[in-house]
């Protein structure tokens, strides 16, 4: 069982917020990140799959496919985004680095094909970053 | 002479439009960068003073008097702001990364004191950074 | 079950010497880390935590609250100190990278609270860390 | 238990090619990659070891055996080298990423003395890592 | 007067051998460079190009421009080929850091349109690299 | 002309302190920098050398000679020292990072063979450096 990591990197804008509190409640909670207008960060992505090593190509995955998994399913749908507005789930929902990992998770653990997703890896600054396994 | 160069990250999100061109050509234009909502960095700016070193403190300039200057002028105006909807500079103008070392060499120059502002340097992400030397 | 790392630098120095042994006995032991005046890092802290997403705040732990106790547990203690001298535990014993993990696990784990400590992870420098997972 | 890696790094070129396939469909197969001169990378290892912490010198396995091992073992072999052709094991195999952390895990576990071996980890380029635990 | 910088990676490798000496001369000159089978690189190309920047877009260059030149008369030329053997220029020169430099300045200056070539700076690994300024 | 930055590394401590003032001025004028063990940091040091590139090596300067030079005049002074003790420059004088890159050139300037020396980079930690161009 082999672990084989690909990393993609996102530019994306979000905000933290939760409407039922008021702008101090939500200024005391989150601080900066509740700012009106939003910021952003250059996310890095790292999608590790597992698996068995193909003997005749020495590979999980072929990185092709994973790099089209990555580019159809994460960076069309995230990159140059305003996630709040952009993307459904986040309608309701605050994305979190901890959310986004989640929502990541579900996006591409049918896509993964001949292995299996095993962690997803999301840094949002070189000083934060969130996992999740599946469970 | 000797040149002390100071890093501070902030994370901030823009959008690059141009009002009088229609939603085609700034597509064109700009690429993912025109997406209606806006997207973000994380940046690192990079300031470099000059001057002739204290011969008793050994320094070009005290750091912490640096760092009370980019929190004040720098971080406090521009960390986790939407760049075109929160400076007044770019209501009008374009956020890019050459713009905005215009304005921040210009928000630094009359704050620096004892020795001489030399670049602003400012990285939008691992892959682009833009310089101005003051002239 | 979400995990949740900070990242937090401080510089420090130490040395390595055994007081029962000979100074001959400690270099070709210790190499240049037994040298008479210690020497010094910047280290790079990693901090991970585990538990559920608040679905409220969609956060394992609330930043500001992780900042505040590795502000004044880890960087007051540690930051710009020589750590055989400064901090009590290592009156007797080496601060090595794997010492130090142990130390700052034993100083953390009580004081995160509604999620619990996963690992500590502390890089020297940018060829040499430690981690530990609390057993 | 405390776990401790230890990060060296070496130059090597290498490509993905095989002998009963098409030039089509190897490039089909394995893109860039199969060119036929080859090509290179700098390559970075992390080796990690766990075990007790030594309550003398504080260290799991002293750095100097470490580094001694990973330049006798790896670095000897691997560095400047074109790794299909000079070394045996990739006559008949791809080196790649993942058949590298099969082969470097087989080549130190045996010399890791007083603790034991627990992953190796190889990053090809900063987008791409393979990791083996041994099992 | 504004500069602006684009980074790019490409991988490729090389040999360090001049054939009118002996193996025992290019080894004492080259070092591990001279074996015979050559290495490779993740090379890191910044190219930085300075100008006015432009009113109503806000940019020096316009980036899309940049990395189609760079793509493809940089990427499309060096990326996964053997610099010695794939590229006539380095038939019976050889590919340092130095010359790649003064190769690259020739490729590109004559392709960037509207503002200046200031300046080729290549990074070989992360402890080296070579720049060169036109003259 | 070509410029050729080689980097290394080397880990020290210091302290800054003013023998003439009280411990009070000493902690205003350099904070933390003043706490009376010193503490220390993951130097690395980035030597620039200009000069015509030898037609027949492709190179500026031997990077066998650099590094040489590096080890015997840089690395062999001031790795795992307290260099306030152990480097006689720095009795009398605060080894701040701009001390530091005066005192590197002087040492280097005339180790320099075939070639010229350029500039002298040191960064103390990720967010500050200072340069010396010898004037």
């Amino acid at each position: 069982m082999v672990y084989l990591t690909r990393k993609v990197e996102f530019c994306a804008s979000h905000r933290y917020y939760i409407d039922e509190k008021s702008e101090e409640e939500n200024l005391k909670l989150f601080g900066k990140c509740s700012y009106p207008h939003g910021h952003g960060h250059n996310y890095i992505l790292e999608v590790t799959v597992k698996g068995d090593v193909n003997p005749q190509t020495g590979m999980v995955m072929n990185l092709t496919d994973i790099d089209k998994i990555l580019k159809d399913v994460v960076v069309e749908t995230m990159d140059h985004k305003f996630l709040n507005l952009d993307i459904p789930e986040f309608k309701d929902k605050i994305p979190t680095t901890e959310n986004l990992v989640l929502y990541i998770w579900d996006s591409l653990v049918d896509a993964i094909d001949g292995c299996s997703l095993h962690r997803v890896r999301l840094h949002e600054d070189p000083f934060l970053y969130a996992e999740f396994y599946g469970e």
